[in-house]
């Protein structure tokens, strides 16, 4: 049977998640063009490798041609200075969006990121409606993509799943990602629902395990049929119960986005 | 031990999901009264079979004699003129209220239909507080129907669970049901949760089995305790993930009332 | 300078609204065509008058040729049988719809009803959103014809302003029209705004003046640009402060529907 | 492996729910100390027994010397007179946080009753913010020591969980329990979330196992990470589906609070 | 004319607004009985006053007998000891609520306090639904004779209106009182609207002139026709504008209830 | 009496606001420090002048030297390539705040625009906690520099007030605008109200005069106590009533953002 697509490109691929993603992927197109300013690992059958820095406006037009759909990871993915993060991230999403216009791309599944409402404390809960409060610079971009992503759909009609990632990671590093963990299978699924359902518009998936601890609330996704698999639960041995309650001034506990709140800007340097 | 009720009236009994429902619901009454414009199969043991048509008020008030509680699936079930549904369904649901009213039968159970909201789009979720957004003459008689279910209770205190039944087939035609696919067995245990909780006032119940993809949220009727038990994730292969996305106007996949919304009336024939 | 409209329709033309709009929207079209099921006074300069039935579609047709909006007033307008307002409001707005359609009418303002959400008690407070709560057939009959807007503005693109008359006489009657009152003068600007303002989609606009007491929030129809300019206070001598408090079981001082609550069916006559 | 906490305070030691509790939090804390008006079984290994009366300031001062959390069940338990619960409930729960905050305690987890808002009725669905609706002067009560930890909160950053305990028994012992049900590991489990979890700010918790019916939506505790393991349908067969439908004035299934709406101050006797 | 009510009660009348309401509500009631647990002016014509002390039951079950209906303004009006506000404001409360009900009092205006929502902050905007947060022990009996009024309207039918004072002063005192200042002239309409309303059920109202600064929306008591006459505005030159910005510890700018929330019980004393 | 600020700085000085607003300030500071990219009018008294590009961020850092508040309408005020608004608004925006934290500056206004949420329909009713809906890359960077702000205040203390101008002219220019006018006088008082209200936190406030089409609702602005005297309602006479609709795809009367829509990026220019 012929694969769902034709031809899938997947930005940054040399990432941490890029490579975890790339065997994932390679059954739903013919061909997987993986995408990334760095050095990556070389083409398995049914890829194409381009490298090609984001920020370039005219690679990323070459990089479009013949592409059915976006799974756009690249980018800076941690804090970073906002220049970094202006050319990378803000120039670079634009430069996808408008390159998927020109070459007539009906989707895009954007890796957004928890950082987007890193802001909120960790006893609220909030949905997809609720305004944004980015944590950092890495925020700040990321609350610029989804709006790009906004833009082009009602504008142009192009689809956008953003899908705040929360940790993906093999396990939870520290207790904050208990709440926060998403399965690399999960992450996948994500993807596979963001991909395929038939109609998305515009929409925002909190991206998470099936976690106890819950910061997210997915109904404004609902169509999206995403039922994670994993829980955090299964690490709970890593983080006993404890009665050593955190200072209420330590970010790891009481934001969302955990301690990106302290990394922003080092305020004054010039 | 004495079944539940002493007589339960079905209207719609030779409908598809009459003639599926009789069997199912010969535990909860002694007698099981059927009914239907159409011929229906002969009486089985604690059934008694009564042809009526619902637009005759005379007929239904003789039809609801010793009746403890209804069922009311009768009337026409899918798009057609105004003047029909007016006659089967408006008019019909009139009498079997009215009715009810005179013989103080104290709850019905209606079959609504997701074409009461058949115009939000398959990307939206609402709840049973949404705007109701009909989708043709059938989705309008279905508003009117649950109405009529408002307003008999709060005027004389008769209870209505309204169940805006999805797809209810032995499995989804197509990719559209995946969502509002309603499996008999879902089906038949909405119906006994809606009749039997003691108390329902009036609500409104979709009626789906749990689907990973979901357009309805069910917080309202949560008081009635309907767990389904199925999920269309096993007929997933049926409909394998494609990459060839929809026309924005194509409704199956635009609007959670699918081609319906195009099955309104011919305008201008005279 | 020419009048907005070529050709306006006014049906209800010889109710008690009817009567009192002749005069006032005589600025609006070159001609006024009212119609009615009962006799009307003569034609004036610049109107027609057609008697006609609106429950018999053939006459709608007829009636709807060469108009460019509707005022929609005809009709039964306050509690009857159901079957008086099956005919005359249900059969006779959906003549109305089908025959805008068909004669590619863009804009029906609609006369509902404060009835329609008659079963509210007076110390809510409600917004267009709120599910309807129809006080009798009366108000059934008119969440009809709002449904038949909603439906023909999203399969035809029929533009829809549902006024929800609250109470338009010379003054209020009684207490409870302090809350629902809405003078002549505010009835016309209503209808004004609901006319000529360039896009409403499909809007319901509660229709009252500027009374100190207030059941309705109008927020969501904020973009017709409605302001009343008069109140039921300067009526407050007319009832003055009072400590005898009505019983609570007292519909006129209980329901924003006041009494029609008890006026509904008389259950059991065949 | 040391215990989360060195002193863990258990009011309310030999009341129902504090029998049941004093095995089941011993591996919480090096010492649990466990007190009550009444007699209490004798101290085991890790316990400390003191007798004290929650309405004695100064005797709560020295009870919460040297601990590090408490869990608040002491005081009356259920309906009772204005100046019962206004002794033991309201003047003991001031003290518990007084002296709390005298002591520097972090945390403190208050055995809240669903009698807070038991005047909702059965089919409307709630969460934490909805507006309190005590049943009686015991709910009064505890809405009075919720008010206190959201006080403490904001004041002193003294962190609060309010469970709203259902009923917590060994198994229900009337249908309205099908949905109020509690059972014993589930309230265990709860309590561990909530001394735990590393920051809960003010949380309202409802304490409900995962049955079918439900009345209260945990939203706003989503942080807390509480999935109840057992259900209310296990016990299904104890209250077989029934057409003898209650009367509407019945309060055991009318109100969420059940018969406590009837059992308010006897009026007028002084 | 008759006046509105043969006895009206005003409890509190030593107090700082009961001295200004006794002229103020005389047209109200043929008799009003001004009562306080401090020595009053002599009675004037129309008057009858009686000392009581509210935390007395008997003496306020005697103060109630022949009353129509009660404007409670007595207890303790800033903050105090929690043992202060138990005794006058809590039992006192609750002695006015009982004895109302003890001889048939339909309706009662409990003069409530911006301090039961005092530690919201300034920059937020809440409506009577929003969960109390009191400031102090007098916000919290604040808030606990609100729940007595919703109590003894479920349980028992007693209407109330809880009138949520701002500060009610002949001028603002600071600028954080041209937020929350009610004028004497406005404050006599509120409880005028309050009285007189035939049905009020139970009805929380913020008690503000109609001031540019709001952080109250009054929303939910929409059906009492209250519309200040008053604005803070003109005291503007009071306080000019000011680049010198608070502290953002500073209280008295930072949340409603001012410097209330740094006046609670002084910690540890005993 | 001193001026409330000593140094205030203006941005965009040479635009069309900036020059209409230059008087209209002076009196709130000392100096008004006034600056553009564009030559500017010569210093009147109590003015410096200062030329910078505001994407320069050494230059900005030297422009805010002894600043105490900021009123940011510098960049680019119409759309226009996505280069040309991600330097002079996005750098330039984040040039400010970052400068702004360095020196101390503790509020910021920014000049926002009705263009960040353009994409909403005429008929629909936002407040400012919706999401945003850009309509063009205009559009994008004030949800950008807004999102700084919210970052900015989360983070490090400043407080900003965003003011979202919808159409600020000495009249409307066309129809749209008689939704969206902000007079000139309004706009000095939003200013004033957002300046020197004690406390701001992160506001978002809808900028237009009291005009009776309204498409922005204030609530979450309340606090700023911003009353706007002018209306649109004085112009009516400039767009008379009309019955020529205009076509449901006409962006001029659908978008609150007009045609703003339409002047989006040409695509694939490059």
């Amino acid at each position: 049977m012929a694969k769902p697509f034709n031809r899938l490109l997947l930005t940054g691929a040399a990432g941490n998640l890029g490579k975890v993603l790339r065997p994932r992927i390679a059954a739903w197109a013919e061909i997987v063009r993986v995408s990334d300013v760095a050095a990556m690992a070389p083409a398995q059958a049914g890829e194409e490798v381009v490298r090609c820095d984001l920020s370039d406006k005219a690679a990323v037009n070459q990089l479009m041609r013949g592409v059915d759909a976006v799974l756009h990871f690249g980018g800076i993915s941690t804090e970073n200075t906002f220049e970094a993060v202006l050319r990378a991230n803000i120039q670079g999403t634009y430069n996808i969006y408008e390159a998927a216009h020109l070459h007539g791309v009906r989707r895009v599944v954007f890796a957004s990121s928890n950082h987007a409402v890193g802001f909120y404390e960790q006893n609220q809960f909030i949905d997809a409606h609720a305004p944004t409060r980015p944590d950092g610079m890495y925020g700040l971009s990321k609350v610029f993509g989804e709006q790009l992503g906004r833009y082009y759909y009602d504008r142009a009609g192009i689809e956008t799943v953003c899908l705040r990632i929360g940790s993906s990671y093999p396990e939870p590093a520290n207790r904050r990602m208990m709440g926060s963990w998403l399965s690399y299978d999960d992450l996948q699924e994500a993807l596979r629902c963001s991909l395929f359902t038939p109609r998305v518009g515009f929409t925002v998936l909190f991206g998470t395990s099936d976690n106890p601890v819950r910061w997210w609330d997915n109904r404004h996704a609902s169509h999206l049929g995403f039922r994670p698999k994993d829980s955090s639960a299964r690490f709970a041995h890593l983080f006993p119960d404890s009665g050593a309650y955190p200072s209420p001034n330590d970010p790891l506990m009481r934001y969302v986005g955990g301690t990106f709140v302290n990394d922003g800007p080092r305020y004054g340097e010039q």
